[in-house]
């Protein structure tokens, strides 16, 4: 039968009747298959490693609410992410702030909040960092970002062993001296190591594991840096495209185990970190767009749907090299047979506001639905929201036969609301 | 001196007031300089010309209120675009609505406000406009989007002489027999053809100008569609990077008077429609980002700032083939000599939030502001405002010595206020 991938409750039939009641473009996101995908994971993981959801993947609160009622952590990296983990019930002691540029307010929210630990990612904001703690009479934790000299290969785009704003390079650590004599209000508590992302082969996932950890012990050995924690990353990836395989999972558990087992022995007591959003959130949810206009044009076949570019950028493929298609499925008539390839195109005024290209699919016609499947994350809130003030569509979460509309569809008012007019006087007469 | 190419009034000092005011990172433009850009434009088009200024290359009200104010009438592409453009000021009849995609309520926007034309961009959306027209009991103006069967090389991009969402192919438009006949609410009032964008060679500009106003003839004599109005596109660009070079408009103004006036003899009551988005905007804006960090890493200096890819997608380069900078300014040290290569880099956990790439300036120092010139086109608006929930930055518009908010600064509050929470009950002990 004809149906969406990876879902585990939500039906092509059961989209219709979302997009009916709460309008289209629209993001449908299964939560069963949100904590399907979390006990995967950490079914995956080595028993003493702990999952942090990276809010950066898909930011919405109530998936946020879903993922955290099943045990999630939190990896944030910017002030309303942190107000989101921990209105979303997520425990300040299960929080992480990350990010290269941090601003003051976020320093001191993280101060304020009591987080777990601050990642810091450079020797200045070590510096502010201990200056805000004094400042509060407080002490913070921190985990020193690592950049380290090499990384293994096999991610999609490496995070390290490179120049990168991220981090501090590894002979830098080793080269300064004692830190926690230098910053008294910090705990330096143990390393930060994020190796890549979008990772799809598992023993590239081990090695960067295997890396950090002897990282964290060679800088706890040499630095005054602890080893109370490693954060070891993440990075997983799902396939999205033809010709990519998901990972295996019982190959990458089996090569966790070897890999964290002997340093969980020799270090009981540590707390390790592991990072995922998008191999949580990805599956879970479909880009859900209705056919506005069939037509053909020298010979292709156009489906013009309400969605594109601005809400589903990774889609649509800016930023890629090659267009390549995301899973798409014919809601309406998940069954039929495909007719041909069909370009499905979006509203914007430019010819790269193409959703998938030369995709095999069955008839369609105006009032169709097509659902773009493997969008949970990197959807919106990586789009370009705003382009032709078309604003941000509306989210539903389907949980145990509840749909809750969990993000309002932007309406004209919401896109204006920040928006200030100043009347200039004309200096040209007006069109007659 | 260092300064901000373009600008007429705005200077760095300047910004470092406005960003002290109002906040950073921000968007700054210059009135004048918008209002030059127009004049230019009226002075290199045909007299008989009109400009329609495209609200998607940056769509913000007071913007628009000061083009308006100069003359300038609107291409629009949604709702919410149709409104911005009334409420600035714009006639109706100075309004034209394009889009390969429009919607039933956008369509009937237009019935309801008695814009110029619809651009209509397929047999089905005629067929719609004319129903809706015919139950609102009105007549609708029409001007039908062709897609011809070969375009002239030059553009950036091509819009058409491909198989494209956009416009009906011309061989269709020929035989597609007596349109008027058959859509009884709509005035066939002439055609539109937009064949590029980006351009930056007035012979592209000129040859795409002289291939509409043939069509427009050709399709006159042989279809039912009218010659009352001809929309030529547009596309200009503007210089961005090393090796481009700015149109040369002593060319273009001889080039298109050259290229309409014969046609404008032979239809002296024709409206001429010239699209122009980026031309107008583009050299008006600058994004000006504060310095947090400075850093070093593998032996390049880095400048973490609290701008990047969410607020100017387009200077990063997301979707460009190669990294080419856009023109930096270092606002705080206009004058000071270049002490080599920078790394501008923003807050998003990505190696790609990459502002500049080797870029050469004076030193930096946390708090030094950078400013990206030639951004007012393309710029939030086109960009993934949300990623990282980071927000929107404000926009200031300077005219005339008066500096006017124009856009608030999106604070946590209305990043939060469309989502909704939904408690899920803990399935899992919280961490102790």
């Amino acid at each position: 039968m004809g149906g969406l991938p990876d879902f585990d409750e939500v039906t092509p039939a059961r989209c219709g009747e979302l997009a009916d009641r709460f309008g289209s473009p629209l993001y449908v996101y299964d939560g069963s298959t949100l904590v399907r995908s979390l006990r995967e994971l950490t079914g995956v993981l080595h028993p003493a490693m702990e999952v942090f959801y990276s809010l950066k993947a898909n930011p919405n609160i109530s998936v946020l609410s879903l993922l955290a009622a099943h045990g999630a952590r939190a990896e944030v990296s910017s002030l309303v992410e942190l107000r989101t983990a921990l209105a979303a019930g997520v425990a300040p002691a299960d929080v992480i702030f990350l990010g290269p540029g941090k601003k003051p307010d976020e320093l001191r929210a993280c101060l304020d909040a009591g987080i777990y630990a601050v990642v810091a990612e450079s020797f200045a904001e070590l510096s502010e960092l201990d200056a805000l703690a004094a400042a509060a009479g407080r002490r913070v934790r921190v985990l020193v970002r690592v950049n380290p000299a090499e990384t293994a290969q096999g991610a999609r785009l490496a995070m390290g062993g490179k120049p990168r704003q991220f981090g501090i390079d590894e002979a830098q650590l080793l080269a300064a001296g004692d830190l926690p004599g230098r910053h008294r209000h910090l705990d330096f508590a143990g390393v930060h190591g994020y190796l890549g992302t979008r990772i799809l082969d598992h023993t590239t996932a081990v090695a960067n594991t295997v890396q950090v950890l002897a990282l964290a012990e060679r800088l706890a050995e040499a630095t005054g840096i602890g080893i109370d924690a490693v954060d070891v990353g993440g990075g997983l990836g799902i396939a999205y495209f033809d010709k990519e395989t998901d990972l295996d999972l019982d190959a990458l558990r089996a090569g966790m185990y070897e890999a964290v087992e002997p340093f969980h022995r020799r270090h009981p007591h540590t707390r390790l970190l592991f990072e995922a959003g998008r191999f949580l959130a990805g599956r879970a949810g479909v880009y859900v767009t209705r056919v506005r206009y069939v037509k053909e044009s020298m010979g292709q076949r156009f489906a013009v749907t309400d969605g594109g570019t601005h809400h589903h950028m990774a889609a649509v493929g800016v930023g890629s090299f090659v267009k390549r298609n995301f899973p798409v499925v014919a809601l309406s008539s998940p069954d039929a047979p495909a007719t041909g390839p069909w370009q499905l195109t979006g509203p914007l005024c430019t010819p790269n506001d193409l959703i998938a290209k030369d995709v095999a699919l069955p008839d369609l016609a105006p009032g169709d639905l097509v659902g773009i499947a493997r969008s949970g994350a990197y959807g919106p809130s990586a789009s370009p929201v705003l382009f032709l003030s078309h604003g941000h569509p509306a989210e539903v979460l389907v949980h145990e036969g509840t749909a809750y509309l969990v993000r309002d569809r932007d309406e004209p008012a919401d896109l204006l609301r920040q928006q200030h007019l100043h009347h200039f006087p004309a200096t040209v007469p007006a069109t007659a």
